[in-house]
């Protein structure tokens, strides 16, 4: 199997290649295991701190170049496509976020199209489609009213997933992630970014600023759940797909100060004072335009899971990134 | 005001233009009325039979032309924006679809942005961005998953719509039209069509084709309800519109027998009997992805209305198409 993932130096794109790796195999139609030819990282930035490997090709350009992406997806059998303009970068450059996450997507939907080979495709949402008036709880059949541009821009990129599909040109399925936590790696222009860096930093002894209220909730997944929802998005039949390509995944509802509190449970008080509480009204404003809570029936009846806890969560990061001594992505 | 329709060479431009200068007047947030300086008909092909009158441009270019679209957005104060591909029109050419009905709607928001006016923009959407499983009758808050192309490519006018208005970008709404009946003049590429020809053309002693089955429930609204809606959306003020600016619109849910039926009661067996039953599968196929019902609650509360009943349609059309004797658009 020949994989493209794009966005592929950042952390999901990484951790995603690094499972894939360690297998050697992918897993389609819940058949056999097939073994991995190659996985194209294609990113605006090179990757860093791979371990090298055979099966790795690392192909640097612009998803919104049409040589570089017709080049990158040539020969995709699977492909993840993880690159976009996040949250707060989106809403900074109007016009970039359009450029990146809606022209660059359908340039590379246009590329898989002309293979004629019908490749699979993933496709990284979030629940930022949703937005303005919600219920307590988001079905999996609420609309989408996004109050950002990079929730409209995902918005339309799984309706442009959809219509690839039922057109035959290609195989797509689109995964609306929770915010991921415990991100590794350093702060991102997300506006869920503190999220993370409220855990992350305290943990290896620096300083966090924390832009929200302690009451602020947000609903969560933890970067082995995400990557594992990716495995599965692709694994799963076509058939199960029908005339909804569009899963919104399980998480988990948590407040930030529910996050500090076990924060200073866990690694102590020490590290909750690390955090430092500075107001930001317009990450507040982005992040509470989020739902807090999905009933994610669907993904639910087709395997996918959350954490349990938060507590569950951020045991796994320490495992994961604190564990072998040091941090590492 | 200055006003640019585009597509005002479509039935639906036309009718909008001629209720706008029969009053010489627009309405906007409920204010006094005002007188309007000119209305810009911005099509591919040129509006014929309209009356002449110094008030109205005609402009014929093509909405995937930055250059004329620039130039018909420029002093817009008000704009309706219908031009598009219907429905199985861009089912059977996919990249036409996109370019007109995305690449144009967006084109033309970016023209309006530039002029740094906030114009307030009507966009005509509808009932195709449902499909899939749905309710008996779909909510306000039920999620788009479009069956069809041109249902995809609405979906992504709306979101585009929202987002550009968030942003203050322009003063947007987009309404979403249940299938028009009676449509004057001649068939079009819109799978719903045949919903026109089957009372339209027996009146005037033609025979019809009818694509889909008796049975087959269809969500209906007549042209002088919608040219009333097209009007209310303008007139309505910025603030009622909030974090959601689509509106689906009410409509009656009737069949085709049905519609038949009280064709051969008002206007005699005879009239039935000119239409030729010929089952079309691809037609039924899109028809039936479409909702047959919707609350439409809160257009209701805003005022919008339907037509009561199928009689009532048909009896506005004759009034309005063949009551002066002969049909005219």
């Amino acid at each position: 199997m020949r994989i493209l993932i794009t966005g592929g130096s950042g952390f999901l794109g990484r951790r995603l290649a690094a499972a894939l790796l360690s297998t050697g195999t992918v897993t389609v139609d819940e058949g056999t295991p097939s073994p991995i030819e190659r996985i194209t990282l294609f990113d605006s930035v090179p990757a860093d701190d791979l371990v090298p490997d055979s099966r790795v090709e690392l192909l640097t350009g612009d998803i919104t170049d049409r040589n570089a992406v017709e080049h990158a997806a040539a020969e995709a059998d699977l492909v993840w496509h993880l690159a976009a303009v996040v949250s707060a970068g989106a809403e900074a450059d109007f016009d970039l976020g359009y450029r990146i996450n809606v022209d660059g997507t359908r340039l590379l939907l246009e590329a898989l199209r002309a293979t004629n080979r019908r490749p699979r495709v993933v496709f990284a949402s979030g629940f930022a489609v949703f937005g303005g008036e919600m219920p307590e709880s988001v079905t999996d059949e609420f609309h989408t009213t996004p109050q950002s541009s990079y929730g409209t821009q995902k918005a339309i990129g799984e309706l442009l997933i959809a219509d690839y599909s039922r057109k035959g040109f290609l195989d797509g399925r689109s995964l609306r992630l929770p915010t991921i936590v415990v991100r590794p790696g350093k702060p991102n222009r997300a506006a869920s970014t503190f999220a993370s860096s409220i855990i992350r930093e305290p943990l290896i002894g620096a300083e966090a600023i924390c832009p929200v209220r302690r009451d602020t909730a947000i609903y969560i997944l933890s970067p082995r759940r995400v990557t594992e929802a990716l495995l599965r998005a692709m694994r799963l039949p076509d058939s199960v797909w029908g005339a909804n390509r569009t899963l919104p995944l399980p998480g988990i509802t948590v407040t930030v100060g529910t996050m500090v509190d076990v924060l200073a449970r866990v690694a102590g008080e020490a590290a909750a004072e690390r955090i430092r509480w500075q107001p930001d009204p317009a990450i507040q404003r982005i992040v509470e335009s989020w739902p807090v809570r999905a009933e994610a029936r669907r993904a639910r009846s087709l395997g996918f899971t959350d954490d349990g806890s938060f507590e569950a969560i951020l045991r796994a990061h320490l495992e994961d990134e604190i564990g072998a001594g040091g941090q590492h992505a």
